[in-house]
Formats: C-alpha cells, sequence, structure tokens
C-alpha cells in the first residue's frame, strides 16, 4: 500500500468514522476505481497538506458546500466529520451563518437545517 | 450612531482598511442607503457574532467566494481582509486548495491567481 | 423596539402571514439572533426601501430563486408571498417562465413544479 | 417569414435597438442557424408570451442575471434593454438590490456596477 | 404540423419514449404553450442540429446537468435518454466522473447515485 | 517516477501541448505540490480511465465547463485541448449550443465567444 493511500485511508477514517467503509463501497460500486481516486486524492492528497489542520480544513469544506448549496448529502458527513475532528457546533453554526453574505440567505438557512439535522442525531458530549 | 454601525465601521476598518470610505462611497453611489445596510448588516451584524474570530470568518468567507467562482472583486477584497486581520499566506493558499475537492479544480485556480495578485501587491512584512 | 424593526416584523406579515412566528422560532433555534438580522435587514431594511412596490420585489425574489435552483423552501415561501402581496398566478407562472432563456430549462421546469403545489395548496379566492 | 419570426424580430428590436443587427451577425458567425433560435424562441416566443409586459420581463431578467453572476454581457444588455422598453433606474437598481438577500452581496455589487457603467453611457433624458 | 415541431416529436420521442405525452402534459398544466416552446426549440431545433449525434448531445446534457447539480429529475430523465439512444453505462458513468474535475466530488457522487437509480429501475438488454 | 505520473504527464501533453511546463509551473508557484495532485490525478487517473477516449472526455469537459459559466481560463484551455486530441471545430461547437437548453443562452453565447478567439488564434489545418 503506498503512503499516499495510508495517509488517504487514516484521514477518511478521522472525518468519517464508521460510515467509511460503506461510503467506500457505495462508490465503488458507482464507478469502479473512483474511490481509490477519492481517498488518494481527496484524504491523502489535499487533506493532508500541511498549512492548515483538519478542523480548519472540514469549516472550510463547510462553508464550501454551504455556498455551493448543490450537496446536500456530502455537506451532512462533513458537518458530522467537523464534529468527529473536534469542530465545536457553534463552530460549524458560525460558519453556515458567516456564507449569508457571499451566498444569500437561503444558502445559508438550508445548510442551518442540516446542521441542525446532524447535531439532533449525535449525543450531545 | 447606534452600537451595531459602530461595531460595523470598527469591523470593516479591521478587514478593509483604508480602502473603507472608498468602497462605502462607491456603494452609496450605486445604491443610495445600500451601504448602511452592509456596514450594519455584514460588518456589524454577522461578523460580529461571538463564536468565531475575524481570522477565522475571513477565512470561511475565502472558501465560499472561490466556490462560487462568480466574485472575483471580493475575493481580492478578502484575500487582503484575511491578511489584515492576521492570516497567513499559507492558511489563504490552503483553503482555496481545499475547495478544488467540492467546487472543482478551475474555482480554485482562478482563486489562486487572484490570491497571487494580492501577494504580489503587498509588501511582505 | 427601533424602527427598523418595526418596519420588518409589518413586512414580513404581509409576506409570510401567519408563517412568521414558526419561521422566526426555527431559524433563531438553529442560530441564536440571526432571526433579529433577517427581519431587520431583509425585511426591514432591503425590502422596505422606496422605488419597487413589494408585488415587485417578491416577483424579482422568484425570478432570482428560480435561477439559483438551490432554494426550493424558499421559493415556495415566496411563491406563498408574492400571492400574499397580490400577484396573480399568471405573473408568478411568466416570471418562472421567463428565466428559462436565461438559467436554463430544468430550473423553470423545477420552479414551475413548486408553484403549481403551491398553487395547489390554497384556494382560489 | 413566420408569425413567430416576424414578432422575435420586433421584440428584439424594442429591447436591444440598433444592436440588434450586430448581436444577431455575432452569434451567427459563431454557430449558423443559432440566431434563428434565439430570435424565435427567446424573443418571438418566450418574451411575446402574454400575461407579462416587456418592462417587466426585462426586471425579472434582470434578477436572473444578476443572481447567476455569470453573464456580464448579457447583464449589460439587458440593463439597457430594461431602460429601452421603459424601466426606471431607480426600478433597475432595487431589483439588483432585492438579489442580495437572496444570491448574496457580491452577485448585488456586481449587478450595481454593470448597471451603473450602462447608466453613464446613456444620456439623462 | 410545421417541420419544426415534426422533427421535435420524433426527437422527443427517440429520447423520452413513452414517457413523452406525460411529460408534454406536466408542462402544459404548468405553463399553457410552454411545451410547444420545448418541444420545437429544445428536440427540433437544437437537438436536431448537424453536426453531433443524438448520443452524443445526450452525453453532453449529463456533463452539463450533472456540473450544474440543481437539476435531478432531469439527469435522471437524460441518463435513460442517453440509454434510449445507444449510450452505454460505461459511457454515462464516465461522463458524470469526469466533471468531478471541473465541479467538484459531490456533483459527480450526486450524479453517479442518480445514474445508479436509473440502472437499476431497468432490465439490463 | 510511478506510473500514475508517467500517464499523467503524458496525457497532459496530449491536450495541453507546448503550455504544460508553463501551466505546471504557474500552478506550481501558487500551491506547492498542487501541480502534482493534478498531474496525477485529472490527468493521469480521471483522464486515463477505460470507458471513454480522451476526445469524448474533452467534449464533456467542454459541456461542464460552459454550463458552471465560471472557468474562462480553463474553457480556453480546453477548447484547444479538445482540438489537440481531435474533435473538429463543429463539434466543439455543436456541445456547446447544447448546453443552451440546460444551462441558458448566455452560458452557451459566453461559450461561443470563447471557442471562436480560441479558433481565431490556431491556423486552420
Amino acid at each position: 500500500m503506498n503512503e499516499r493511500r495510508q495517509k488517504g485511508l487514516q484521514i477518511m477514517d478521522a472525518i468519517v468514522g464508521d460510515y467509511a467503509s460503506k461510503l467506500t463501497s457505495d462508490i465503488e460500486q458507482l464507478a469502479p476505481g473512483f474511490s481509490d481516486t477519492l481517498i488518494e486524492l481527496a484524504f491523502g492528497d489535499v487533506c493532508a497538506r500541511p498549512g492548515l489542520d483538519l478542523k480548519m480544513r472540514e469549516l472550510a469544506t463547510i462553508a464550501a458546500l454551504t455556498s455551493l448549496g448543490t450537496a446536500a448529502p456530502q455537506l451532512r458527513l462533513h458537518v458530522n466529520g467537523a464534529l468527529n475532528v473536534g469542530c465545536s457546533r457553534t463552530e460549524i453554526v458560525e460558519v453556515i451563518v458567516q456564507t449569508a453574505l457571499y451566498a444569500g440567505i437561503p444558502a445559508t438557512l438550508n445548510g442551518l437545517t442540516i446542521a441542525k439535522d446532524v447535531f439532533a442525531a449525535r449525543p450531545l458530549l
């Protein structure tokens, strides 16, 4: 196993947790070989770059996905991911609120609705 | 002057610096009264919310603007703003790179080009 | 209560009707303080600007939301809002059809589907 | 000449004015036959539908183009078009300001900048 | 019946199959006259242009709809349409994977999910 | 040099030609290490997948970039790339025209303008 893949699996595990194997097999079933690309690229290459920690990468991801407004399943996954790597609920909510200025109020309200659902499904530690 | 406006002017000054008065009068000329809305809403209300500091708000803003890909002048302003409130060049570059996974590679390359131009126009402290 | 808030509540009531209090408390639960921003900014400041009446503002809102294609719940709310402030069903349909040229046919078809659902749920006066 | 084409040319002339023949020949040079589609579809079919006058259609178009943020040349053309069919400068500015709530502040500022340029290039009647 | 309409009905039938009459009456109910525009414009004019066959037009359509990420019902229709005019499942999947580079990974994953659902609902020939 | 990188450089060369080394060094200057990700991911992994040839991948890319409307420099590069791997001018124009139905007429007109510029700068073979 190459180093990039190893780092990718490790970071995917930190962000996605137990859901990683289902995520991988779902993608693999859709497009054979594409889950390798995702593990090695998204998690093993981009997310593993120095200069920004995983918490900050997850918050930037939430800002991006909320602004695009076309990625509800992925926003759900990364709100969970942000919590998994140590972001607080307040940090997540505030990043989503911040995008209202740049992507519009509906993007923010739809993002907040997803965050609320994710929060409700997790025990408060 | 109400408290929201006062906070707004203060935060706008921290982010935009000397450019604030030109920005305000440009907007005011375009749509009378709208600069008040921006000062009080964007800077005095949203950016002043507790729970996330200005550095993180600027990085979330850069993630949002890069992902949208439709806001070159505003991305330029906020790359400057992020530097003004204390973000490092590396943090800005990494937030832009992170969006490649979610908004596509062209969004990231166009964002990096803007960041490079802003960096080049500022003295390295 | 300041004047902007008062105007905001009045305009929100005109557009959203009985749903206003649920809307406000939903948002407030998601992001404390953000419903105040919306009432004072969206309804009390922007929508209350002179030079364009509420009917025209709601039709412009429908054109914007249909074109973005990422804001189904908000389009639903504003199709209702447009009817509440006196727009006709035909005006709403024609604004949605007009966007086909600029945002593409899928945006229009998805907008029309939402409008049809809203129309079906309201009694014809 | 069929009726749809005749109506299309008439409405295109009302909106675009003297620029119509250049617009048509530019498009025709790019994609032979596509200017006929535009004249008959955009102007002769959609814009000629009953239930909404040309002024309102142009304002909805401006709301759509401002919100998308990817169509600067077309927004310029339709700000001119809106003025040509009788919209006031204030109506145009207010439609653009209204989209700030739904498409974000950068979309509005970029739209206002285009409107300002168009206004500056036309004599005040 | 004019030639454009005749060609439009023929191409719509090739792409949409038995679903054509329901599609047309759904649209007609939403906006009277708009189904004629679609048949004559989309299918009879644009899709009938020489220089690109229907298979390639459907694959380009799938690339466009996946990238926009705002048109799930239309992507579903055109994945079916691509299969109807002779595209293979692999060609469809690969076009969707290709967009990951330009529109981001969530756009691709959401497109693949739709393709998988369409494939599952059709018998393997 | 790993196999993915080797394939990536080979495909990048086929698409981008002489411009490859400038492209790589530009990106590398913006975000150190990111050009490796692009070579290995975009060109060596995604573009090298079986099931779709490079001509078809470039046409799908043009459909995606035209529809997004936010990637003028990349659309320019890939119109050149499509010609480099053997697509005809007509195929490129028709893919861009096809997107008018799904992404709107402005997206198509702006895409056609870029294609026209690229065509004009290349000798007709």
